[in-house]
């Protein structure tokens, strides 16, 4: 149980720098509602969107000893994901931490408990969705894991899985997929602006999307 | 049940502005304290201030086709307001509704449940207040209702009610009340703005109220 | 129980200021992990950090009426804290209250219950972390006290402690302590400094710390 | 607003009782699944069902001197169903309001707040349904109204409407449509026994509601 | 702050006795509504209600150490009260702990944490007040301290002070005060036993309280 | 996605009666702390314990036709355990389904949404552990999956795993561990009940353990 993977597979950074760009809604639809994290894995700050490979961290409640350890198996935009093994809302990372992670080449971080020096880590440019806020901090007395499979605010994470993260939340890619989900994300994304165009211009999705006929057929009355 | 009422009376533009400069503490005051949708009802942007009149719809959890049906009413400066029948976080409204919506002239949304493509909307100017932010998408199967009565957020809305909605939260004014609280809301924006001045110069609450005899009466004590 | 302690000692504003430009997490750390409010407990505005000696205030639930007593106790530099003696969410607090507040020197509020005006509050720079944002407004009919000990969001805070807030949360130090915290603080920023540096130039906890060997003892195996 | 509305008009006896054998999924679903009462509306005891009329109350927060007033108010078989006009955790209810009600013929409280003395509630066979459990007593300041419309866990009442609460939580029907969703509701009980009998004879729900065909059409693969 | 404090004073047990029939709601009214814990402090039992001494126990998140130590503490007829000190869910407490309790005649345990094994709790008839029911173990690390002053679940707690709970929570009766609270407790149930038959009679609050003079004053209308 | 795998292994019945006797927290602690669900999965009844092979159910959020394709899947001692793909609180389950599914010898459902009946599945002996309780009714209109893995409350389920629940919570043992874990879970059981002669003879766990040198070492101090 208390191993570190240390090869880990990533995906083309081109492929994810498409999905980022995509973003969490649409890949999220096109990976067939799949993946996304809880509703409560909000960010610490705003009008920001990223994708990366995850490195993933199973730590024990209320101990960070663990980050120092994935810290040094992070590559350049790689993205730090740790669950804890039992619910924990302690500010397991700060600044340090994050300038050791920046020095690596890694920006994000993905927690399902909570981080603190949140100013700092914002004026830094180091991007954080968490599940908690808190300045109590942790311990470094006990080992965990890295690069396990973990299940991180409700969703399952792979090591070298490709993480989306945007203002709406965080949505995990399994990397074995990517390639396939940003083919039906580009689609997706395709149809989109030629709808948006339409609507933008004053036409109605209930006759873009031809929905009077089946709306009458369910009963819909006007009155 | 499933009906869609067409012609909702709405009010005086000029009066839902006022409204809306007032904001929803002076409105929620003025009309006794009622009205007042859930704390959890949140903007998704900030320092931002509105008024509309609500065209309402009554949603399945997880379906937002009513949605397109209630953008054929909307006109111009109105709010969608939606609730659930059932409780729902899921993301039901995004950039290409609100693209739609916007080409109405309605560029407000009050949804007891999620909203998601939150930077984007942010970006297009579109102000949201919900209860939850979700990526998660729905379905088009079930149908529901617009313009008539909702519960959202605990509060009662009926069509052309006007909706006040700042960083607060959300106030909901009865269509035919409207002007009788406007005027309350004046008589009391015009008592606060001398009271502010004084307060602003040094004087304090217990001078101004004149409350250090009841405070004596109640029996407090200087130490 | 209903007094108003008008003589209350403060700690040294150069002392205060250097725990406020210290933050919560330090300070927090270096007072042996005591003090901080409840995760609840949140800022009204971002990337703000202050520090002030405590005004207190135990107040009936969905009563302010203590507020105006307890503003003729401010002196420049105090923060108001506010403590209902029972959960209560409504709105105890707004632009009023902060004018007149302001008129004395105080600029902050810590509160565990609601405030309202949020908008304007941080347009007039009044800082507040609160439990919550309400527009539902209080009355004033029942007497509270005034620089009693209270319990704030789960922290105990005499009249005249060092309140410390900042993105992170809300941190209590006890007066008499004040000085030792932040000397151990400062003990903490230097070394945090020079670490801080090391980190930034791609140095790996493991190897500052010296964690290897503790890590293979408790069983870590690299893969 | 601070009306009691003496003359309220109630639903036959017989017809409550047996929406009250029905209970509340099955009434619920009769009546277009409307009606229901938010989840955290909650009976203190187990394995209770109850119905009959509700009369309403629409009371300050932190106040229950309008439970008095609408005692006296009670006949035989009504059901009390109060909402705060803010959302309150207060214990607004105890053994002595219980007595003073029974001695009126109600044996049953429905309230968006606290009650107390749960363990002499239970003892005397007084039913509650409630949000929240506190020993923290009201106060009796403030008017409110009696038998006004009143939202109440999410669902709107109006005084005379069949309240039906079991188990799973409440659900309000309207008097006027009482008669039609028990016709409603029998004919799903009668069929619903029916298919018990099959269902308990371990024939598959898939053959008795001829699914097979269907799923296969949506896509289920067996592997 | 790690220290164990041996010698606390205790109140006499008969007092303690009458403290606990008079039940949580009557000694938090008596005591001016101070003390009472949070509501999310609940019985893992029904129709249960005690009283008895404090032995307190400051205890950092997922450690139990302390209670080891706090049971060499405890004396005949104590009440185990634990606080973490920073917020925790974990099962501090179990079935073993319980019989190591039970055998210095220790039968409560107040806590704002987890416990588990409840269901042999319940049948050893050890009752427990917590926050959470948690199968999460946790392990004996790091000290904390036993009978210092602790805020467990937003109230404050002494050695020595009375703990009273029953089915509506947990109230805290500081020692040098029980006596007078016990006094004003029983004024109070002697007035409601009068009460109590006059209303069970069918009297009216209305008429015993003599409130419709008042009622009509402040605006009531009866309709 | 949309698959219903037929022939899942499962583990030998007297093992899985062994692990239900051995109860959650035990068999957690002898997996090393893993595999637990979360607080808010809760049980219907109380003082019950059960153990049983998993089935599987992905179900679209309100919608429960796979649970009736699952019922055609369930083997005598199986329990059914369904997680919405995305969260949900409506009442998916309720006496018919319980029938049906005891017909084929299941009795127990654990799942991360809603039930309903709640009082008649007690009354039929049918367990249930939830997340909700509601009797807001689903639709069957979006096909799921059966006994594919599965993120249940947090935690990860496979078809055939072993299943423990009790009144403490519930905990996933994964099938291939299923013999180790329950012989750690005797190790465990029998030094248990060697312990709790001693400590209920009166001896303390500071002694059993042996722990006062350690705690002097780590700085506690007698007062």
């Amino acid at each position: 149980m208390s191993s570190v993977i240390q090869n880990i597979k990533r995906t083309d950074p081109a492929l994810i720098a498409r999905l980022g760009a995509a973003g969490v809604a649409t890949v999220h639809e096109s990976q067939g509602r799949s993946g996304l994290m809880a509703a409560n894995m909000r960010p610490i700050q705003q009008d920001m969107a990223i994708a990366g490979s995850a490195v993933t961290i199973s730590a024990p409640p209320g101990d960070n000893w663990m980050i120092h350890v994935a810290i040094e198996q992070l590559q350049a935009g790689d993205i730090l994901v740790l669950a804890p093994t039992s619910p924990c809302d302690m500010g397991y990372f700060g600044d340090l931490l994050a300038t050791s992670a920046m020095a690596r080449g890694c920006s994000a971080l993905i927690i399902d408990a909570g981080v603190r020096d949140t100013r700092d880590l914002r004026q830094m440019g180091f991007h954080v969705w968490s599940t908690a806020v808190s300045a109590q901090g942790t311990v470094k007395e006990t080992i965990g894991a890295v690069n396990v499979p973990i299940v991180c605010a409700g969703a399952m994470v792979q090591a070298g899985d490709v993480i989306v993260a945007d203002d709406d939340g965080v949505c995990v890619v399994p990397r074995d997929t990517a390639e396939t989900v940003m083919t039906k994300a580009q689609t997706r994304l395709d149809a989109e602006e030629a709808k948006r165009l339409r609507l933008a211009s004053g036409e109605l999705g209930l006759d873009i999307y031809d929905m009077r006929g089946r709306l009458a057929e369910k009963g819909l009355k006007y009155v």
